[in-house]
């Protein structure tokens, strides 16, 4: 035995275990370890390094094949903000609203010409002993001046794909996989599973 | 590759991965199935059953060694209650205030000499290809008429281990490991590690 998960995460009971375990040269594992980096961890500057970071800690600790993905909205605008930080552009708590809010504001005044953006998806597949492999998917479109629509989530309510009329929160969960960034980039992943 | 782990808890996206997977006889593990196993799936009547179904679980999805624990109450004048629903002993939100007050009324009336109780913590260890091996521990004393002390969690502060004059809440961090049941069994895990 070289290491050992310990399926926990209560780090008095990781400690516990570790003062037995390490001395004996096992590495001691737990659930905190597996967890998705959190965002004040996700120390990369592009949506693939993240997404990298995450599977590639996480495959050599469990020495197996582990996918992870990070996503977010680039505006032109906005110098392609608010990026990596999408989730949590207007402070660490990750409110949707407040975030909606933030891009707004900082978009009063722009032209709909100049509204440019798109949601950008790198899902990052890493092997033990293999080069990690990342498949990026786009969605092109404009922020809009208000929010509209109920459905999906994060910047949905504000973001106009290209070719539509409606904002991504007013597509279905079907029409919105169809022309989604996460959409497409899980099927380059599938076209990359066939040629496996 | 036969398996590969999907680093998230989101549902959404474990059911995208799969459809892509799963066609290709590759089975998509989550961050989901790693959790351990929250209470309403523990399903065992003792200790040693909970902990195993989960180092056992996970040891098999994962291809590794896993260490999970179970631990818990049994009052001698409740018929050996709460037992595996320790925790939940009050309701299912876990509450350490609402289930000491259960056990305090469930006990009114009933004598110190009556009032016998243990502390039990099973830790299994489960490696793929092997048989699980379990360690116990306990630490006997009785339940106290009220709480005493402010260390500790769950029925630390209405128990009171035998030779102390103090609840188990009344003990410093140091003195407890050297007397409670998780203590007594990670010291029987010491010894059989010690014997690998």
């Amino acid at each position: 035995m070289d290491k050992i998960l310990i399926a926990t995460k209560n780090q008095g009971k990781v400690s516990d275990f570790k003062v037995l375990f390490e001395p004996k040269g096992i590495k001691v594992i737990s659930l905190l370890d597996l967890d998705p980096i959190e965002d004040v961890e996700e120390t990369g500057t592009t949506f693939s390094e993240n997404a990298t970071l995450k599977s590639e800690a996480i495959a050599t600790l469990l020495n197996m094949p582990v996918i992870s993905d990070d996503s977010g909205l680039e505006i032109d605008a906005l110098n392609k903000e608010p990026g990596v930080y999408s989730a949590r552009y207007a402070g660490l708590e990750k409110d949707d609203e407040k975030n909606i809010d933030k891009v707004l504001e900082n978009l009063k005044g722009v032209a709909e010409k100049d509204r440019t953006a798109r949601f950008v998806c790198a899902i990052a597949v890493s092997e033990p002993g293999k080069e990690t492999i990342v498949e990026h998917g786009y969605c092109e479109g404009k922020i809009l001046c208000e929010r509209r629509g109920e459905n999906g989530f994060g910047y949905d309510p504000i973001f106009q794909p290209d070719g539509e009329m409606r904002s991504m929160a007013e597509l279905n969960h079907k029409e919105k996989a169809a022309i989604s960034h996460r959409g497409n980039a899980l099927r380059k992943l599938a076209d990359w599973i066939e040629q496996q």
